[in-house]
């Protein structure tokens, strides 16, 4: 079962040493109450939630699954418990404005919650998941009435939200969106259309769900506005509310048309939704009754806060369930004997065993997974600390902290769900047969993590999101703003001779980067830059991550020349190393993956189909 | 389900064009009686077998699992009719010697038999999957009365077979296995002791089990030969046999101990079974009556050729379930209409969906898919070809063929493990959120391949089979004949100015493969030299299928300029892309890899256990 010692400390680390929160809160007047040891508090006592009370429920929550019965799901044991336990404590509410109930810290401390809930039992966390995105979304472009209803309810964890978009003929292409909310008398709408792959969508843990659902308002003709240009946002409440946001009694018209069974991830139930068919007549007739957040045809606009949120908490739950695996695997490297030591002239069998982390191709897998899921958890809390910064910081520190985050966020997301799923597969394999059984929970991760390279926009919708909008946005000046983040990282590690190579390497990958990007576009040609967005997306992943672990790096160096304590000296050396270890194995795929980007490869783009 | 045009026309393609051995089989005198037509015809029986008999167990199997009741195993539905019909049609006998039954047929189309069933059903296909190893055995090493009680059987498919190795406190490391083998007065062993992992070590397919045992026989003191030295290899059945061959009516000593719940491959019980624990006490005693095969001490010598035939069927099991999920996923990118077409300023959403096969990025997903998977094919194939060689050639041609089949075992295993795997994952990506959910086949093969990397022999296993001893036995002559015969290709490719680009490149990677395995052993020093074989074997891998694919190339472009039929000259000019896209995204990798080789890098080696 998950242990919390390793990743609270290395959360700490991150958050204390890296990025030295402690004193930029003081200076931020959002946070000038907030202390180190009250930080090390939230951390210790969600380490502890995730690990005594949700870890527990994770293997059976895989193995029982939802289950349906005359229409409502039932969640796994145990689930509804620690859902209790957790709105209790009040985790919910952590980082939510104290004027609408919240406890006002930072993002950074919702997010390492999060990872602590992720690494414990990810399928469960998926249920409070979406609640901050939700929180943010009300509580920007909601009208006081609906924040009167739903607000408080949302940042008490007392009602959950869910995220409406996807329609099985449209997917990724949400410009062809179908489902219809038509005006009634009353300033709300009649929702009417079917949305898939709702995570959620339906469950048992609270009273109430507040689905958050795209639609579009027809035009004086009767007709949907094609694009997404035609798109708005509703509240549409499974029950409804009066104007103290109690519940009326009235059950809204959305009913559970189906679950999908799947690979992992099977204590959440993935739903299939009818808003309005109908099976719920509401006040009078059919049609699910919502209500308009924000401007209609800005329904987009008003989820993106949402939506981006989304997107680093799957990077960020990647990153965790990656985590899990690695501590995993570790502890059975420690104490699984088998094989002898290498001397110089190969295994002796005369000698006795030795515990299986000995041997140079089983610390390659650890050290591996290691650099990958240390490396994204860094990156994740340096996004956590955007997104404070952008929401707290000066006007101009706010504006680049958003920037920045418009440049990580293709990486955040989509890196973690990539490499802490490999992650995953070399703790399966560090376990040998062992991990390919039930009786070791590295296959489940392995399952579990399959996802996140899909929801929330796929690799490939990230890539196109990186290169074809983020680094030519305003004339490349997020990639410059990037660029010149990452060359002062680079400027402090060439005045340490240890780092100084490694400095060298991350400019040249940096450079490489910032040409291919060039010659991707010299053409203009949108076809042809986007040909090999991905390998693109792999290649800018891979500089992210070498960039952040010689921030690590710079950060471990520094502390062993002020004389750490015994472990903390060891734990400091096997940062160096993990670092070390990404620049050695990793970064020079960067060369190999810009190579069809740099030439504008066109043997995907021109490939006939009938060749398949 | 699994459709087998595309499949059977591409393995067709391998063997008569690329490969040429219809004209090859009249040069040997075993195959002198077999024709192009003949062999076509089992190809095309064997493609119907597995598509209309086996393919329809395939899911249902994966639900349903195998079940334990009063400690016998009961297999999923339809897979107990399935094996009959493959007894009764005769295919168990196919490339057995007609001496004992045996159809005499290459191994080649054994092979092309074993890639219809594992594509269709590989859970099934993995019990009869030892058959043919345990004939080899048998028929090699076994006297003539246990042929006489147990060969017929074993080639008619009647019994089936399993290979017991492992347990529990030894794992890779035979040298410490602890089953040990008593001898009986009458010639016969009395085996105890317990092994892990056994495919298929208990079923209801057959009515009969033939245990192929490792176990040591006690010397004078009682005590047990450290080391592989002392495992010899036992017959021992789970029912007792006359010497016709027929069941005398006695149960031995095997008993099952537990089933293993496995992340995939469900349709066939992973097992322990008990060796003589006196749960079936017989003629008179505990103790598993067991057989010696060969000569005492010579166990693995005698297993050898089962361990490599399994290990290429390994390989060719992960690259059909990579063949199997690329399909499924070409089928699904042709069908599911998707976003808009990239034009030269972006995409323009007044146009209509497109197929998304039509995105470029998806075609580099079926691209790779295709290079992994038709590239590992041919590999496998070229494979049972030097089987075919090694066994009726003439002798100088049978030794050649025999070493380069110890150099490119490790790759036929572990290449497939890895990149299918890889393959699966991208076959799932393709189907969007559908890939995550049991409608579509694609999260099966993910699951069942990833046990690939870790049976028979881990990648860590063969990377040191590789780097350890393969390359460097008998002063590099099995890397000088690879070396060679890589040339040869590398030459009628420089003559071909469509090819020579990728000649060049290849002759370039062979070059740095060889300078890196001089590099890697520089200075002698085994734990020096092998700390990074992993990335030596990827390498290594990525080479061979380099060399691989331009071989086909050069066979496609020849059939192009005879002038081939429409539908041929599409997938002819498949092939040539399908090449290039090897060339220009995977094979730049080799270099990434052979950076830690040449170095001689020690970050793993001398990584400090406490700093994990």
């Amino acid at each position: 079962m998950w242990q919390y010692e390793a990743p609270l400390r290395d959360m700490r680390y991150v958050i204390e040493d890296v990025l030295g929160l402690p004193a930029q809160w003081a200076a931020l007047p959002a946070f000038a109450e907030l202390d180190a040891d009250t930080a090390r508090a939230v951390l210790a006592e969600a380490a502890r939630f995730a690990t005594e009370v949700l870890a527990p429920t994770n293997a059976n929550g895989d193995l029982e699954g939802c289950t349906l019965a005359d229409g409502e799901v039932r969640t796994p044991r145990g689930y509804k418990e620690a859902y209790r336990a957790f709105v209790e404590a009040g985790w919910p509410a952590l980082a939510c404005d104290p004027a609408v109930g919240g406890q006002g810290l930072p993002q950074v401390l919702n997010a390492a919650l999060y990872e602590m809930l992720a690494a414990a039992n990810h399928a469960w966390t998926m249920y409070p998941g979406l609640l901050h995105g939700a929180y943010e979304c009300l509580h920007l472009h909601a009208s006081e009435e609906l924040k009167q209803r739903y607000l408080g309810k949302v940042v008490s964890g007392e009602w959950l939200s869910t995220m409406c978009l996807t329609e099985a003929h449209a997917g990724s292409d949400l410009g062809l969106l179908a489902t219809r909310a038509t005006p009634a008398a009353d300033g709300s709408y009649r929702l009417k259309g079917t949305k898939i792959f709702i995570s959620g969508g339906e469950q048992d843990l609270t009273d109430n769900i507040v689905h958050l659902v795209l639609a579009k308002i027809p035009g004086p003709d009767g007709k949907l506005v094609p694009g997404t240009r035609g798109i708005s946002l509703f509240i549409v409440p499974k029950k409804l509310v009066d104007t103290e946001g109690r519940l009326t009694g009235e059950r809204n018209d959305v009913a559970l048309a189906g679950l999908n069974h799947k690979l992992g991830y099977r204590g959440i139930p993935n739903t299939l939704l009818n808003f309005g068919e109908g099976k719920y007549p509401v006040r009078g007739g059919a049609g699910a009754i919502g209500y308009l957040v924000g401007k209609p045809g800005e329904g987009l606009r008003c989820m993106f806060h949402m939506m981006n949120e989304a997107r680093i908490a799957v990077g960020l739950g990647a990153t965790m369930l990656g985590y899990a695996g690695y501590e995993a695997s570790l502890d059975y490297a420690r104490n699984r004997p088998q094989g002898r030591a290498m001397g110089p002239g190969g295994k002796d069998p005369a000698q006795p065993q030795i515990p299986i982390i000995r041997h140079a191709d089983v610390r390659r897998m650890l050290l591996a997974q290691k650099s990958w899921c240390e490396g994204a958890l860094a990156l994740e809390l340096y996004c956590a600390r955007l997104v404070d910064e952008l929401h707290t910081g000066a006007p101009e520190a706010a504006a680049e902290a958003g920037l920045l985050l418009e440049m990580l966020t293709p990486i955040a997301k989509s890196w973690p769900s990539e490499w802490c799923l490999e992650a995953n597969s070399l703790a399966i394999q560090v376990h040998g047969g062992y991990g390919y059984t039930r009786d070791f929970p590295v296959e489940q991760y392995w399952r579990d993590n399959r996802l996140n390279m899909i929801h929330e926009g796929t690799h490939g919708i990230q890539a196109l999101d990186l290169l074809g909008r983020k680094v030519v946005m305003d004339g490349g000046k997020g990639l410059q703003l990037l660029a010149g983040t990452i060359n002062a990282t680079i400027q402090r590690a060439l005045a340490v001779p240890e780092l100084a190579g490694f400095a060298n390497e991350l400019a040249a990958a940096l450079a490489e980067v910032g040409r291919a990007t060039k010659a991707a576009w010299a053409t203009g040609v949108a076809e042809e830059a986007l040909a090999n967005a991905v390998p693109y997306l792999q290649a800018f992943g891979h500089t992210v991550i070498a960039w952040i672990w010689l921030d690590v790096a710079l950060c471990a160096h520094a502390k062993l020349g002020q004389g750490a304590a015994a472990d903390d000296e060891a734990a400091l050396r096997g940062k160096l190393a993990a670092c070390r270890f990404f620049y050695r194995h990793d970064l020079p795929k960067v060369a190999a993956w810009l190579q069809v980007v740099a030439s504008r490869d066109d043997t995907c783009r021109t490939m006939a189909e009938e060749g398949f």
